[in-house]
């Protein structure tokens, strides 16, 4: 993977396919590796908690603070796609910034009912 | 561990307390290790996501599926806690019924809001 | 409408069919009926908003208010379910408490999921 | 109140002050304002149902369905702000543009978190 953070291309000179080169979020790269390792490792201690028969509530209470760490992972990113995709596209107008706003908003809808 | 499968005790003789013996989720624990193991295989390929600089909306996406597969576990826990753990306090009632279904409520009370 | 509260009849007598008699919640019908008739005011003046072109960010802050009001009431009343008609069936036993669980577990995860 | 309807200002003359002038949501007002409506009939039918001891599962069906109807405007205005407001802003740039990211960032956070 190339290193994107040392290509010294400017936020505003990224290419618009949204498949291509470094995103909003890459600023914050190691924060959420390091926020999902976390969260990989919740994973992990609550098949630990169900193999010792622990008690349901206590892994209950497990699965919140975990569903609590993922949303604030997703909150981050929207946050990161809204300050730079979003508004990137916006700058740009016609149809890329309606697109991106509805692709946005999709998402959005998605965390608010799940 | 005790392999609390084998003990042969039915589940209105397990102890009331909470941090002994087999819990009302224990018929379904190979289930339930299965989705746990499922989601931590999901936060495992957030990071690669992540690494590999996918687009945010993708990885929202990923994050979105994730938070309802842990919802649902969460949702089974508490059908079983509820069916198993609640229904037996009840019948024995007095405060031990009270300080169960407190208790339940609080779990439920976290889930709604996390 | 039948003034229940005067019938007295306890709690333990209460028929187990869910269309008649009083329910658990009963003993906060009260304070249930002015939480109601403050949400169904937010709900009037959210219109007020709408209607004099408030400023949508501020009309979100009132709906998200209005929202976790509603979701408070929900607590309230599951709890009070969970207390009285869940521990009731589940102390009769047998088909009821099964239903009873049943059903609590679904309007939970209706809740959780809305 | 003016009918802003009628002012023939266009989107991209619209002030830059949250509270003056017409916002984002006004193609729709007549839409929202029915929905409202309805929402405050359904907190007015959740008295009437506490008011006559209506079963607490009945109720908190209607509770359930009246929070998904209220989330419902709340999307659609977000959706309504996301495409004027913030794309208005985002063209404008500078602070404006990282203020109203920001402002419809905490409106999504506490949607979210609702």
């Amino acid at each position: 993977m190339t290193d994107v953070s040392a290509t010294g291309v400017s936020s505003t000179e990224v290419s618009a396919d949204p498949h291509s080169g470094p995103h909003g979020y890459m600023s914050n790269k190691d924060a959420y590796l390091k926020r999902l390792r976390r969260i990989e490792g919740q994973a992990r201690g609550l098949q630990g908690m169900v193999a010792d028969d622990k008690y349901c509530i206590d892994i209950l209470t497990q699965v919140s603070a975990m569903t609590s760490a993922l949303q604030a992972v997703a909150l981050g990113l929207l946050n990161d796609h809204l300050s730079h995709c979003v508004v990137e596209a916006a700058v740009k107008g016609g149809d890329e910034a309606d697109a991106k706003v509805k692709e946005a908003f999709d998402a959005i809808a998605r965390l608010v009912r799940s």
